[in-house]
């Protein structure tokens, strides 16, 4: 079995009511994780504001972008200047009255590689995203970088095996997460880390069940009535994970993964030699037969 | 909320090289499990016989019985005088030259309420299981008894989100894995753990993303090359392993399960209602596009 290896970069933030400060944070971090070896780096989910979405109003839409800002800019420059994939989650204004929460895949080059625009879309106490978010449109694309095939989910996109599966199932090698989560303060603290636990379980069974490197980039940090719990984390194909950041404080991590495991766990658990795909009809159902 | 509580019952032992012992001692225990009240029991794959399937022999087909045999007909009585559901794991002999790895649902009126056949098949050194049993041909049948709607699955259907998926969407309120699962000698230790980490992980996933309870029902003992692990368990509809038994010892327990659980968490985490079904069609695909 042949090693090949390749550094995966997270930045775990808090963030500010400063648009600008977030993103000089934020490209300070990325940064140090490239200069730190990582030729992927992930991004928290919508980076450079607070999570908005725990509020509904309308002024918030104004913190959409669309592909050619700014913002993006700086970091496709970084991307070129340093030859590394940066994973850029914003708050996308596709058209007059369609936003998206969605990833921007930079490639080394500093193009825009392409898309992934969140398919699972929330809508819960302090969590208003079906207000802001068209839902996604583009599928669970799996993108080529020089260094993995990788694939970009979201967030709430965590809790549906249905995803993970099917970016799996396009060859990703490694699932990334951006994400925006944490512990609401109107519900008793007794469930915060039954929470967190089942938060951790589902990114663990993605990669036991397809065999992949799963990574979630979390922010940290109070924001009105919510605590982002960071840990970002990344696991391993055989679902332990293999670094984890803390619950509060900003940090990034470059970590190693080697993406021979990928083939070596699925020799010996070879569950897509396995699937009944025959009998799998009924997932494009609601409920029932 | 109103609470609707079932008992559920599962019985955890080594098996022998001689079939009567096997029946006798699960027959006890059973027995025991009920009149601790257990009003759903649920025994081990292929509870009556060692798991054969560590070998390819064909002197292994006898242990394949029919749907009319003495030691179901004890397991129907049982059932008939105490108006417990048994989910009862067997070599089933369907025909000449059809086998398969079966549960029987056994009503409490004592009738054989209906059939799972093992969907996923596994075939790996020690588990050859691709040898005796056709891959099951009923889908994923969900039994409504008078204490829960319930799945049944078996071992291997463990690792497959898509069967617990499907369960689930079948309006599943309990999920049942009779299991033959443990560590297979030749393989080094250091890698135990992972795998029963991997294993519980899997189980619990299929609790929170589908919002069910789950249960599994594992053997103990060494068999030839394999030291199968116990840790039967029984997960809450968030993830939480409620009751879980030892590693190596024979035992049955009796844990009530709170079914309103179950529409309290789908409010909660709501993941029935955002799944994107128009964007699934690819579940049925061996891989690729």
């Amino acid at each position: 079995m042949n090693r090949k290896e390749v550094a995966i970069g997270i930045v775990q933030l808090s963030c500010t009511k400063e648009v600008n400060t977030n993103v000089q944070k934020t490209f300070e971090l990325t940064q140090k994780a490239i200069r730190a070896g990582a030729k992927i780096v992930c991004l928290q989910e919508l980076f450079y504001t607070q999570y908005f979405c725990q509020n509904i109003d309308p002024l918030h839409f104004e913190y959409a972008i669309e592909l050619k800002h700014h913002i993006i800019e700086k970091f496709q420059i970084l991307a070129q200047n340093t030859a590394a994939t940066i994973l850029l989650p914003i708050f996308e204004k596709r058209s007059v009255g369609i936003y998206h929460n969605t990833v921007i895949v930079i490639s080394p080059s500093g193009t825009i590689q392409g898309l992934y625009r969140k398919m699972h879309i929330p809508d819960d106490p302090s969590f208003y995203e079906k207000y802001y978010f068209s839902p996604g449109d583009l599928g669970f694309p799996v993108f080529e970088t020089p260094y993995a095939k990788i694939g970009v989910l979201i967030c709430y996109d965590q809790w549906f095996p249905e995803a993970a599966r099917l970016a799996a199932l396009q060859g990703a090698e490694i699932l990334f997460y951006p994400t925006a989560i944490g512990w609401w303060e109107k519900e008793p603290e007794e469930i915060y880390s039954s929470q967190l636990s089942a938060w951790k379980i589902m990114h663990q069974s993605h990669a036991i069940a397809n065999n992949i490197f799963v990574v979630a980039v979390n922010r940290v940090g109070k924001e009105g009535e919510l605590a982002f719990w960071g840990n970002s984390l990344v696991v391993s194909p055989f679902g332990e994970i293999i670094a984890q950041t803390s619950t509060t404080e900003e940090e990034f991590l470059v970590i190693m993964c080697d993406l021979s495991q990928i083939e070596y766990y699925r020799q010996q658990w070879p569950f897509f030699r396995d699937r009944r795909i025959e009998a799998y009809q009924d997932l494009v159902k609601r409920f029932g037969k």
